[in-house]
């Protein structure tokens, strides 16, 4: 697969047995205990440790460069991070030393398919870094990072070889910067995030109905008058590319087209196909302007719009959405529906892939392949076009059976707030695709995670894409068989202690937006409620509540994380007890969790009122106490082995039932578990 | 005092009475309840509130310009982080209205002494911000931020009337960039908070023996031999001027010499008094090079540095340090033992004092007034020069009554990790001071904080300096009869919060130290005993351990705040059970904590081997739930009124008086409290 010819080579030169081994069948210490996310592709443990107390040393070996001289300069500001080791001055004691080494570079524009695989051999003596180009070394020394711990010697790394390469070349991070603005600073903690765990991709979303968020010189008025003062100039445009690129991320712009366009058609409403004037869009949906895919003119104004955006983004790939059109416009109006019938365009999906068409050699003229949404797939598409499918495999299989190429963005949707077991089960190569030949398969390049931002703001949206994320882009870079949910549950705690230790405080603004809503009050008791709710999953927040792009999102289900530590753990413990397996421990733990649920709503609810925030919250509070409650009469049960009425625990499962339904638009990740509980006392 | 005459004129066109009465006397709502510091000089609580749900529009009236627009923005994009609501697009509700009112421009270069009073008018229907120019704006823009709190109505701020203006025109923060570099990150979160806290001077403490940290391009030996590479660019100072001009702070700069200025010798050995070659110090304490008066090319080498960095930084004062020239190096020079004779210079402090006085007139060549520390006071001092003094009240009175001016830092050393309380005791005006005439306490112009970075690194430093130092700034800015120290500690645990909501991030930082010491393990029962304990008092730090500069401050002292609330809360309840005013509430409070305490040992313990870190901290964990079974013990006789044999007591008091002695570096803060309850048996 893509560059596996290549790194076939450099791998011969360097390794001497057992590079492609993956995990599957191997000892399972790497799998179960090696604090790294993504998993690599093979691992041998040494002895002993390399000692990082006196500092460490890093030198290059063989080529180099300027962006190779910044990642050593970021791996020892990190590494000092990570350790508290001051990096200067050069210590009085023998340092450590890393040495790197590059076999050449790497492309000048970052391509699909580069080698990224790396080396990492580390004795009690040194370590040493191989890699055929700049990208392996980046992903190496991430590696390294993850690796350093504290331990009895002080911080050290553990003597180690890793020997590892990608599974999919395409391993992506979506952003919505159109719904809600994201600030470039939120942009490059994302790209930080993004190289931490080894993805490769930023796909940025930069047209929608609600924003139209990027400079373009061309047509100034689409920024003056689509996005309310909030885009990114082309030079912070370049700053970002810049910065990708120093992390070894590519940047593909994503310009959505021929709906969710709205923003664009308040400053050039003669590219709709309504009559006009339009409004930047407040709310949120599937809304009816479209570009006029019948008037020469829309295609010379895109013409020279894609000029312009193609010589601003080096990348050779150009996204050009395509999604969720629904043709209303196209429908209603006569000049449009004569044009269909005088071109033989018989519904709506055929005058949207004549405009796909159309826009693609626009696309190709200036050098680039197309990307699209699952819509843009038509019979007659280029075989070029590279298919995203938020629909599934089976249009992945489709596309690949064609010629096309595909990502995978189904399953990939973290602003869904569902749990990271979910989007880690989720294959590429499953379902459709894994009955694809060996060669269709080639063309599934791999896979991206989406962060749509309906619900997101600049301030808790690191948040929602993190840690669960790292889920994903392990999915996409470790071997298939790398699928043990427990170890990727305790890693993902590592890798997001190990993202706040690198300065990325998506805990931290959970905590203080929490500590916001009450104001100078003590917020412990709102936090134990916290703990164990999580946000409505999938689409059915929007049914809950009526939200507008200025609605505030600083309510409780802003703050919380997507998925609730406390309650998954819980849910666990609740599982080994109705299963038989639980120890001394579990059985105190959930005695304990259960006893302060239960109690916090009598501490709670005297402060709910104060505040407008809070006040919400009363019949969710109470519901945690009340589910608590059953939880802990069902475990007296089955510790006392007591038996239990089949009518008292229809009762309580009835009861559970209404404690779980959502209030405040928030659920309880308790719930489940106590269900589990009431259930188990059935002997 | 300096601008109160400005002031009258501008505050009786505006304010109909009252201006200038001050907290004493007035009802304690404000005092108490007030969630603002520093406390304003004069509030009268109005009825109901504004409400910034729909957000807030932000008008200007009368003068303006861009310093006042940055203003507003900066104050639009704070309170938007303080509630959570979106500052764009525009609300489709009606926004409540701030309009700000500025009489003038202020001076150019911001001058001691300029007008920064203002007055801030909240009603239910809108707030109006008067000033006289944009400093008192900045101050009243701080004050609307600090009233801006969640209700059951949502974000809103009180209907009130304030006016306010300082106490002391010199409001200072010295900051050591000198033996750890302070990175300009560092720099912009310190200006942030002290004009959160109405501070105005940023005293920047640039040369040291451990660094030169300030690019000469006259001398560029300067810092390329003089600081590791770890220096400001001439550039990047010049932006810190500009981002504390806006945000009304005056930037001193401090160039120590003739001691305390190894680094400098480095690059340029021949303005010293030794042989050299010289090494940057990496050891902490007061060495033996200086610069050498006795030679005109010093002066030369000083006149044309003076030149360069006066044209720098515009502000009128310039520091030329001091402080602590121990003399030894003149001392074994025999050219200057006889140029000391052949000129009458009787001593060491004779010889400093002529220097003082050749470099003070380079200084006012410059047109700029020098400050030095209180070494520079000598009987032909001229009357210009200001004195801060690190001495004490005594040295600033005795200044004062020559007639030069001075400012207080003793009693503001926040390095030395004392409580609040203690600063918040110290009074510039009290003592020897005191005892002045009006005419010359007006030379008394205000104090400074002083953050020497011996046992600081870029990381803890905000931790070091907050929230302690409001304290000090409501000291130097409140009126003197402002001495409630419970009020005190309850605002500042207001404005430690805000300053977090506000991205300040010193609370988080101590987190992540301590969760680093544990690598992967649970860190909770670290945090207990974190919770509880401080960093040695004063000096005694490097009685205790020696230090380099290198040496890595990643320890648990290194991570705690300088002052732990819990056990100065848990002195507090000590002290009511034993002066017999103790609630309920109290004593559940103090039992459940000491319960906490003398528990968690046993979960602490199995961690601490598996961390370099850690392990040291066995005997202070041991101790803390030794000292806790006592204080138990005490609180058990005291509740069941058994009474205590003095022997019984005596050993508890002997045991406590050893359990408080520093382990690692660090004291137990529960043992003054203890001791407390085990006095207290004695009936």
């Amino acid at each position: 697969m893509f560059s596996l010819s290549k790194l076939r080579r450099f791998a011969t030169a360097l390794v001497v047995t057992c590079v492609f081994f993956v995990l599957h069948g191997s000892p399972m210490y790497a799998q179960a205990t090696l604090p790294v996310m993504p998993l690599p592709a093979h691992v041998v443990q040494g002895a002993g440790s390399l000692s990082l107390h006196g500092g460490l040393q890093v030198v290059f070996e063989g080529y180099t460069e300027p962006r190779l001289e910044r990642a050593r300069d970021r791996f020892v500001a990190t590494l000092s991070r990570e350790t508290g080791i001051l990096p200067v001055p050069p210590q009085p004691v023998n340092q450590s030393k890393l040495i790197i080494k590059t076999a050449g570079p790497s492309a000048p524009v970052q391509q699909l398919g580069e080698d990224e695989s790396y080396r990492l051999e580390i004795t009690p003596t040194q370590a040493v870094l191989n890699a055929a180009n700049p990208l392996g070394i980046l992903r190496g020394l991430q590696t390294f990072l993850q690796l350093a711990k504290i331990s009895p010697n002080g911080f050290v790394v553990p003597a180690i070889t890793i020997d590892d390469q990608p599974r999919f070349p395409w391993r992506g991070l979506m952003l919505d910067s159109g719904r809600h603005f994201m600030p470039v600073d939120v942009v490059r903690q994302t790209l930080d995030g993004m190289e931490a765990v080894k993805m490769n991709v930023f796909h940025w979303h930069l047209s929608e109905d609600q924003g139209f968020r990027i400079e373009s010189k061309t047509f100034p008025l689409l920024q003056e008058k689509g996005s309310d003062g909030l885009f990114y100039t082309q030079e912070q445009v370049r700053e970002i590319i810049d910065y990708a690129r120093d992390r070894g991320i590519r940047v593909i712009p994503e310009f959505d087209m021929p709906g969710h366009a709205t923003a664009w058609f308040v400053g050039y409403p003669n590219i709709a196909s309504g009559n006009g004037p339009y409004q930047i869009e407040r709310e949120f949906g599937i809304f009816d302007p479209a570009m006029d895919p019948t008037r020469e003119s829309t295609y010379e104004f895109l013409d020279r719009f894609i000029e312009e955006m193609t010589a601003l983004f080096p990348d050779a790939y150009f996204h050009i959405g395509g999604d969720e059109c629904n043709g209303k416009e196209w429908d209603r109006n006569p000049r449009i529906q004569q044009f269909m019938r005088e071109h033989g365009l018989k519904d709506d999906a055929a005058l949207q892939a004549y405009f796909t068409g159309r826009v693609q050699k626009l696309v190709a003229k200036r050098g680039k392949i197309t990307v699209g949404w699952d819509e843009v797939l038509q019979p007659d598409t280029p075989k070029d076009v590279v298919i995203q499918s938020w629909r599934g495999q089976k249009s992945l299989a489709q596309a690949a059976e064609r010629g096309n190429r595909g990502i995978l963005s189904t399953g990939y949707y973290i602003d869904l707030n569902q749990p990271a077991s979910q989007h880690y089960a989720v294959d590429p190569l499953e379902g459709a695709t894994a009955k694809l030949t060996a060669d269709q398969q080639k063309n599934i390049l791999g896979g991206e995670a989406t962060m749509w931002s309906e619900y997101t703001t600049p301030e808790n949206v690191g948040g929602r894409i993190w840690p669960r994320t790292a889920a994903i882009a392990e999915r996409l870079w470790s071997p298939q068989e790398t699928k043990d949910v427990d170890s990727m549950y305790r890693r993902l705690g590592v890798v997001s202690e190990d993202l706040a230790q690198r300065g990325m405080l998506y805990r931290t603004t959970s905590e203080l937006m929490i500590e916001r809503m009450v104001g100078d009050e003590d917020p412990s008791s709102l936090k134990v409620l916290a703990s164990v709710v999580e946000p409505p999953k999938g689409y059915s927040r929007e049914e809950l509540t009526k939200y507008y792009s200025y609605t505030p999102l600083n309510h409780l289900v802003d703050a919380v994380p997507s998925e609730s530590d406390q309650a998954r753990q819980f849910r666990g413990i609740a599982d080994r007890i109705a299963g038989g397996t639980a120890t001394e421990n579990d059985r105190r733990q959930a005695r304990q969790w259960l006893t302060l649920w239960r109690d916090n709503d009598a501490l709670l609810q005297p402060l709910l009122p104060h505040s407008a925030l809070t006040a919400e919250l009363a019949p969710l509070s109470r519901n945690l106490s009340q589910a608590a409650a059953i939880g802990l009469s069902a475990l007296d049960s089955l510790e006392k082995r007591e038996s239990v009425s089949a009518a008292t625990r229809g009762d309580q499962l009835a009861s559970l039932k209404k404690l779980g339904a959502p209030q405040a638009t928030l659920i309880d990740g308790i719930v489940p578990g106590v269900e589990t509980l009431v259930r188990a006392t059935k002997r």
